[in-house]
């Protein structure tokens, strides 16, 4: 998508803080973070929503999170963390491309 | 799982107020909301976290994204909503039993 700054961070258009990237996903630093870590994790296929997954899509968010199980306790997130996926603007989605925040590295309570 | 509140609630040993079922998920009001719309999706395996996912259990969790995405709008949800996982005791996941948060029917903000 031209103008969807996810796709500019993943074509390497727009710098960021990357982590984490393999051929389906890519994981970078939120460049606002709410929390003493705060990462996003994107898939690379541009897309807005859950509503729009189809089978293939639903695959590879499977697939995301399985490599985020694996990969995120060796990025200070080893005690703990909480992935929020904000859907649409009454929730706080303010990029219309799938992204998942990743919070922590401390005690999160119901209010963060 | 022997004492797990939410296989109880999967077996119907617990009562809830289910929204949704599938072979593999069921859908449920959280007893304690905090918004307006506040449901539990939970698979029906038992297991803690991402962390131990497997192929199987990843292409599970992908299919409950998928539904979801279909079924939420229908349940009150079709302005918007917020997924939520803790994982681990520090970000505030209670069950050690894998749950994803639904939250919406409100305009939410980030400290919610």
């Amino acid at each position: 998508m031209d103008n969807c700054v996810f796709c500019k961070i993943i074509a390497g258009e727009i710098p960021s803080r990357k982590v984490y990237e393999n051929e389906e996903i890519v994981v970078f630093e939120d460049i606002e973070p709410i929390t003493r870590i705060h990462l996003l994790c994107v898939p690379k296929e541009h897309y807005k929503t859950i509503a729009e997954l189809n089978e293939f899509r639903a695959e590879t968010l499977g697939r995301a999170f399985y490599t985020l199980g694996k990969v995120l306790p060796s990025l200070g997130l080893q005690d703990g963390y909480r992935i929020v996926i904000n859907q649409g603007e009454q929730a706080g989605q303010t990029v219309p491309h799938l992204h998942l925040h990743i919070l922590g590295g401390e005690k999160l309570g119901w209010g963060k």
